[in-house]
């Protein structure tokens, strides 16, 4: 890759789409592969998820889940004993016919999601209320055969985690269901500074199976919504049919009350598409995998004393970095370090040093300032700090700028046709609404939130103009 | 589970097969699922598998290898490009055939090994020198469609590391292969304690396209041996069929040179069947998920008073502990305790505090040693080193005890009919003696060490009595 190369990263106002594969591409995060639909995570696309995972499983352990390793393929006729669950999966899964050179007796999919998969376990393990809550963690591939797709954002293999949880009671999962919608919903904000809008799908977009679906919504740079993280809950639904029975305190037989919540790789799609601008990626610090970068202009033996001072006091302070001691030229390494994403980047170069000074560049505002060698550590620590919180506010900013509130149908039309982003109406909770939305608008439902939901000024559906039940997002989705 | 059931171990010298399984499903390591041949990795297995991806992963990146996920599907025209590696494997992969309802224009299988997957990306990156070494690792499940299984040790479903190392020389390549294998080695004897043979596979036994490969060879309790690692070295094979090139540093056009090794979860079979005993599992302490587990004796303030001290301490010296405080009977806590294999056990009853003690039981001898509560951790401490050492060698003197040197044929089939173990004799090299002893003798050949392999004695081969090039060892094999 040359300077010209990472100018020919697509401008993101021109061709959303295209600058987002030119992004994920040319700052080494995916590369395709000469698997149909599949894409290939390459080392800094898969350091990211590292760090997601090494963040996300802590939390999962500190609030009691465990985890484990079912099998990867489902037996037909397993998959086909929740009738809403098979209905909404087996048009998307791949099927494993033979074994070798044999025809298998009973063809099996490679799991589009376990829920099947932990009930069979859970009625062998479940007797008592003693056994419960179950907390069960995954992480796995699953596989759903898409017919288009892109980078992180659909694959036919998503790299996922899947929680599974069975309880005593209604109460316990409905608690555990919002439980881990909040961490999803913090991590979201916190290590991502992504802004994200948590609440509850409607009928029509809850999951396959359960009784209620929990959503975490977040909106690209391009107005466009991508769902992160779901948490559903189940009630007994699977546990019926699957017969998982404990005896309750009051030594009566009952079943088990279930939750499902997952987040996959696809978050690292929404990193891009939230923080990233035309000289490439911009990584929130709390996630980048290399905080700094440090580039030498010169090969010097100030310049190589100075960048061995900075790195003790990096490694002194736990901060990730990388020098690049390539044979480019410095504006090469700008260039590049610019396209991967670094949060921070440290010139040291022959005319600074000799006022005793290096350049800091901030890669989210490409702010330069120059900082005695002495002072590097203590500005480099502030501004990981600054980066991260500037960062979730200029999304915050961007996301409220893009949110619309129209009174009426035509209103909401023209919005549609015009304005990218989200739209919040007054909702009188059914489906054909919801259905014209979707074909007259292009607009899906995204989430009843929890607050602030109550409907307002006419009281009266968007669309039907019958009394309103809620209030609700629509957007166009990924 | 009851006293009673832990007593229903099958014993160890009576039916060794069942004795394993019944170790594993009683530890709660494994449970069987409706999805024959594949099997469920219960949370207390896979917290032993996640110690050793920690453990392993941190000694890869530590020597400059970065993961990556490739797909996990792999077109038949690929699988098929290397001519030797698809004889090898294609007999025993499991082919999708369809997505959703539509059948598949290219069948595809589960990766069984990764190798072509990874080679059509290598030809996509590599074209200098300045690109080379290329050192990838990946955790994930590969597929191999076998008839007969068990638990860890042969399953269709095999969770692993895959490493995969692309080199400008052949002297680079094998010293990568070597030093993967020596840190294999290390870990094999370091941390799960089981001492190994390492060596060199002979042609007919070495990995499909492979030009050599290493393995790391382990005996288990009942003398079979299993192969617990492997490193392979390819040299061009792949990447001439594959047409990856690179130019060279005399800026000419050449293959480059390849590796690749892995491990998988059937270490914990080894674990299981190296150190287990008739009460239950017996875990290594650098392994275990839980080094220390406290039992009181009694609900009582003084009891609670010692434990809160003791496992202060604990967490000060960053021991794992667990306190079983279930509504069980002491002397069922002791016997839970010894078949999950904790290396040390706790009893915190009123009788020994009332002369300030408690009461320490190391799993691996039974060993039970009253200590004052204030010298409780220093004594944890000094046990957690003990236990490791003496269980490696104890495993190593049994090992050793049951290795066999005789000088004719006669002699060999007499051993191999009477005593497990490993048997050490010269021999010619040529397969027609490697196949006659596997059918006569039902030994496959192990490895050749890669010290003291001199041929002794004679210098015959024990099998064809013409000239040995060298010494091997067989076995019967898991």
């Amino acid at each position: 890759m040359n300077e010209k190369q990472v100018k020919e990263i697509t401008k993101r106002d021109i061709d959303f789409a295209k600058w987002y594969t030119d992004v994920v591409k040319k700052a080494d995060l995916v590369d395709y592969s000469s698997v149909k639909g599949s894409m290939i995570i390459r080392p800094y696309g898969y350091a990211i998820w590292e760090n997601m995972q090494r963040i996300l499983d802590k939390k999962f352990k500190e609030t009691g889940h465990e985890n484990l390793q079912m099998p990867m393929f489902i037996p037909e006729s397993l998959l086909q004993v929740e009738k809403d669950h098979v209905k909404g999966f087996a048009p998307e899964v791949a099927w494993v016919t033979y074994g070798g050179v044999n025809k298998l007796e009973e063809r099996m999919c490679v799991r589009p999601t376990s829920e099947t998969l932990f009930c069979d376990h859970f009625k062998k393990i479940i007797s008592s209320y003693k056994d419960l809550p179950l907390l069960y963690n995954q992480w796995c591939t699953i596989v759903r055969w898409e017919k288009t797709t892109r980078p992180f954002l659909r694959s036919r293999e998503i790299l996922w985690q899947e929680g599974h949880t069975m309880h005593q009671s209604e109460e316990d999962a409905l608690n555990e269901t919002l439980r881990m919608l909040k961490i999803y919903e913090d991590f979201q904000k916190n290590i991502l500074a992504i802004p994200v809008f948590t609440g509850k799908k409607t009928d029509k977009e809850k999951f396959a199976g359960a009784k209620a679906t929990y959503a975490i919504e977040a909106m690209m740079y391009d107005g466009i919504a991508l769902q992160n993280a779901t948490s559903h809950y189940f009630g007994q639904n699977f546990s019926k049919v699957f017969n998982i029975k404990f005896l309750n305190k009051d030594n009566k037989l009952e079943n088990p009350y279930q939750t499902s919540w997952g987040c996959t790789t696809r978050m690292i799609g929404a990193l891009v598409m939230v923080h990233s601008d035309d000289r490439g990626l911009v990584l929130p610090p709390r996630i980048a995998p290399v905080k700094v970068v440090i580039i030498p202009i010169g090969n010097d033996e100030a310049v190589n004393k100075a960048i061995n001072e900075i790195t003790q006091d990096l490694k002194d302070s736990n901060v990730t970095y990388k020098i690049d001691n390539s044979d480019k030229t410095p504006g090469f390494k700008f260039a590049q370090a610019e396209v991967k994403g670094y949060p921070i980047r440290i010139e040291v170069g022959k005319r600074d040093l000799e006022n005793g000074c290096v350049t800091i560049v901030r890669r989210d505002t490409l702010e330069k300032i120059k900082v005695l060698i002495s002072d590097a550590i203590i500005k480099v620590n502030e501004l990981l700090i600054n980066i991260q919180n500037d960062m979730y506010e200029k999304a915050l900013k961007r996301r409220n700028s893009m949110i619309y509130y129209p009174d009426t149908y035509e209103q909401m039309k023209d919005i549609a046709k015009n304005k990218p982003g989200f739209i919040y109406t007054n909702w009188c909770g059914n489906e054909e609404c919801e259905n014209k939305i979707k074909d007259e608008l292009g607009l899906k439902s995204r989430c009843i939130p929890f607050e602030n939901n109550e409907p307002t000024g006419n009281k009266k559906c968007i669309c039907c103009k019958k009394d309103a039940k809620t209030k609700i997002y629509w957007a166009k989705q990924y």
